[in-house]
Parts: C-alpha cells; structure tokens; sequence
C-alpha cells in the first residue's frame, strides 16, 4: 500500500460519493492532505466542519494545482465543464478519474475538454450509493466489500490504472476492469432502466384519480419496488442523457418484453404466464443466492 | 370479543395465509377447534405437527360440516372448484371468507358455484404476505398491524361481515371496506402491475447474451426491485388471470406512460425527465412518510 500514498488529493464535488471516498482513504491512513472543491461554499464548509476534506478551495483552477490525484464526482451534466477549466492546471503527472455512472459520456467530455484523451484519466463507477445525497450522507463504509468498474481508455497508463485501482482497494472496495462500452449496457440494465420503471410506476400511479387511496392501500412489496424512485431527479436526468444510447436499447427491448406479457394476459394465455414467471424467479433466486 | 368466539374454523388450503391466520387466532383465543382440509395431505400432517391445526380432514366436504366459519386459502384458480364441492355442505348460518388476492373473480366463482351469492359469503384480502409460501412460514404475527380489506357484496349479511371483521382484528389487523371493484383496481395498480414489470425486467436481463455478468454488477437497488419476482408462479399465473379486466387497463396505461419517457430520453427532452422524475420522487416521498 506504500506506494499508493495521495500526498494531496483533491475531490471536485463533495457529496455522498465524493465524501465516502474522502473518509475511507483517511481511515485507511493512505492520504496526507484532502482538499475540496465545488459550486456549493456552504457544502465545502460543512465537509470541513464534518472532517471530510482538510480544507476547501473555491476555484476549481487553483484547487487541482498540485495535487497528485483528483477525483471528479460531479453529476454527469458537469463533467465537460469541469474537465475544461482544470485542463490547464494539473500537474502533468496528476491522476485524473471520477465516479459517473456512465462512461462514454465522462471520455467524450475528457476528449472534447483535453483535445486528446489523457494517457493519466481513468475513468471509474462505484457501484454503491444510497437514495441520500450530501456530504452529511456520506460515510467511510461506503464502499466496503462493493465492486468498483474502472473503464481505462485505449491510451491509460499502465501506472496510473494501478493507482487509480490500489486507492478503491484502500476503501475496502473490490475493483474491476470493463471497457466503457460494456459497462454502459450493463449499467444501463441493471440500473438506469428499473429507475426508469420505477419512476414510471409511481408516476403512472400518481396520476391516477385515486392516487392517494391507492398509496394507502400499497404494502411492503410496492415500498421496495419503488425505493429506487426516490433518487436525486438531476442525477437521473443526467444519467439519461449520458447514457442515451444503451439505455434506449433497454427501454425498447422492455417495453418489447411488457408488450408481449401484456398480450398474454390479454388472451389469458396461462402457459405463457407461468412458464415465463418461473424463469424469472428462477433466475432472480440463482442471482441472490449467490 | 366475546361475540366473536369461533366454536370449529374450518381452513381450507392451510398455507403462509391460512397457517398464520390459524395461529393468530388461537394466540388470541378466540377459536375452539381449527379443521384443517386441503389437497397436499403430507402439509396437512405437517399443519397438526406444527400445532397450527387441531387435525385435518381429507375430504373437503366432511371438513366444512358443522364448521362456524370457513376461511377458503386456495389459489384463485381452484376457488370455483372448492366453492362447488363444498355449496352442499356448509351449515346454514356458517360464515364463509376468502383470502384471494382479486376479488372480482371470487364472487364469480360464488355466484357459479351456488347458483346466488349466499348471504354469508363476505369476501375478504389481507395486505401481508412474504415472498415464501407453505406453512412452514406462518406466523401469527403475519397480520399484526396490517391492513385486511374485505369486500361485502350487495347481499353480504351485516352479522356475517361484523363476524369477519372481528375475525381479522383480533389478529392485530386493521380491517377496511372497499367494493369488489375498487379492491381490483387498487391492487393491480399497486401490486399485480408491479409484479409483472419486475418478472419482466429479471426475465429480459435473464434472456441477454451476458446475462450472467449483468446480474454480476446489480447492485442492492436491482436486488430491493426485484425482490417480488421471487413471488410464486403459479399464484401470480392465478392473479392474471382472475383480475384480467384491470391488471390489462394498468399494463396499458403503464405501457403508455413508459413510451413518453422513452421518447423524452430518445430526444434528450432533460426538461421532461426532470419534471417527470421530480414529480414521482415526490409522490414517492410523501407515500412512505406518512
């Protein structure tokens, strides 16, 4: 672990995620100073309040100025603009990666920022998080014991990827390569489309005449159902627009799937019903019992 | 409670509904004697060895004679037959309830099955449940603080859905009135809509060519989401089919609802997507606050 050390690292956008990695590598003992940045002040001084970052700097330009690693955990609208105003200032062996939850959108933006991808960005996605968000949310835990999918571009360096990889083990972290490409479709079905359905649910429900006696009458399966629903709107909005591609991909081949279902039901085709229903329980009871 | 006391409850289909319905009322003592009857006799032995009942009784018209109350836990799709087989048989003055989870379909059954609906059927629906089944996984909390609703039909005796009101609430349950209509529509949008997008997500995501490293990378959200898919088949094919007229006006309405999002993500419309996930995150909020 020696060899991982941040001397200083810098974290652009200090919220659940930003935050939770600030306190696990300080748990971990593997960082010497932690600076914060963001559009917020106010959320800046609480994360120093909290003892989440050392100390704060408003300007992006001067905050990322010898620091040895910056994390960029901002939502994924700001990316480009992020990546645009600190270009000029790293270091020229500072480690550049973030945490977004779509990967062709952080190297497009990395791209359009740095004319040319950076051989020191790896780009990476946590897969943790609560429905929270804040630094007050945050905590050292976070991601004890979760994957963490890092995407190397084609022109990563061997080093950097080693770094970037060794400071999410230091958070207790289990951490794996993907190419961005892969990791966008697998995000985008595991993740970005049952928010979409969950969003849809409620909303569809909410409409609805009776919406308030109908909330009443929703019992704990509906609770668990829709939890995902209650997720930073921006966030997901963001997300949409970034991962576009592959989560239209999903929400065709869905609503293809709903549609077929939904005829079934229409012709009370009861083999269809129950040969379907058993494969996914079957499938979802061999996901979770591993 | 002294009115309610049961002198012989009659089960049929002793399972995690019926099982735990037996169990809550005699921790309430307020039952004599429980009969259990039922197609799986080595369940029935295990009901008795579980002191769940007090015997069984193979033969379900024998089992309903002299019963004062009998509760039908069958699936939906055998609650014509059982209604048949047991018509001749039921006490004059017996209480008959169920447990199903449509009620429409019910009272078509009873209708059927009596050739009028008897003064003493007073349909009924617990809002609990787990993802098991059998009775090996009743309880008598099962009901605790839960809300039963049952749904009189136009010449349901005031005596028989007093009797069956007492009946719930003396297993903790708070009991609500609601019409056979309204139950419908209330639990397609709030549990058989649901249930069917999350056995359609599991089984699109099963069906990818990747599938396997796609459940890999779910995380808790997925896991929370798709907990109902783990739901039994058969019930689920029972409750499609049973509740046909509003679970199709739901998956309709679902469907529609979903190709405006999906058209919004395809032309990046952030405005729509940020209203629309605003406005179900605050209908979800304000739903599990209260």
């Amino acid at each position: 672990m020696a060899e991982l050390l941040i001397k200083r690292l810098c974290i652009v956008g200090v919220g659940l995620i930003g935050g939770s990695l600030a306190r696990a590598l300080r748990e971990a003992g593997v960082v010497t100073e932690i600076i914060g940045t963001g559009r917020n002040i106010e959320n800046l001084k609480k994360a120093v309040a909290l003892g989440v970052i050392d100390s704060y700097e408003e300007d992006l330009a001067r905050a990322v100025k010898g620091a040895d690693v910056v994390v960029v955990a901002v939502p994924l609208g700001a990316m480009e603009a992020v990546f645009k105003t600190i270009a000029p200032h790293l270091d020229e062996h500072a480690i550049l990666t973030d945490v977004g939850s779509a990967k062709g959108s952080v190297v497009k933006a990395a791209e359009n920022a740095f004319g040319s991808l950076p051989v020191n960005l790896v780009p990476g996605h946590p897969i943790a998080g609560t429905e929270q968000s804040g630094v007050e949310a945050s905590f050292a835990e976070l991601y004890n014991e979760r994957r963490i999918i890092i995407t190397p571009t084609s022109v990563s360096d061997a080093q950097a990827i080693a770094r970037v990889r060794a400071m999410w083990e230091a958070c207790g972290a289990e951490v794996v390569e993907m190419n961005v490409e892969h990791h966008d479709e697998v995000l985008a079905a595991t993740s970005h489309l049952p928010h979409m359905l969950a969003y849809t649910l409620v909303d569809t429900l909410a409409r609805m005449d009776d919406s308030q006696e109908i909330f009443d009458y929703a019992a704990g399966g509906f609770r668990d159902f829709t939890r995902i629903a209650s997720s930073d709107p921006q966030m997901w909005n963001d997300i949409c627009l970034a991962n576009h591609d592959a989560l239209v991909v999903m929400l065709e081949r869905f609503s293809a799937d709903l549609k077929d279902l939904s005829n079934a039901v229409q012709r009370n085709d009861g083999d269809y019903l129950k040969e379907m229903f058993t494969r996914a329980k079957q499938a979802r009871d061999a996901f979770c019992n591993k």
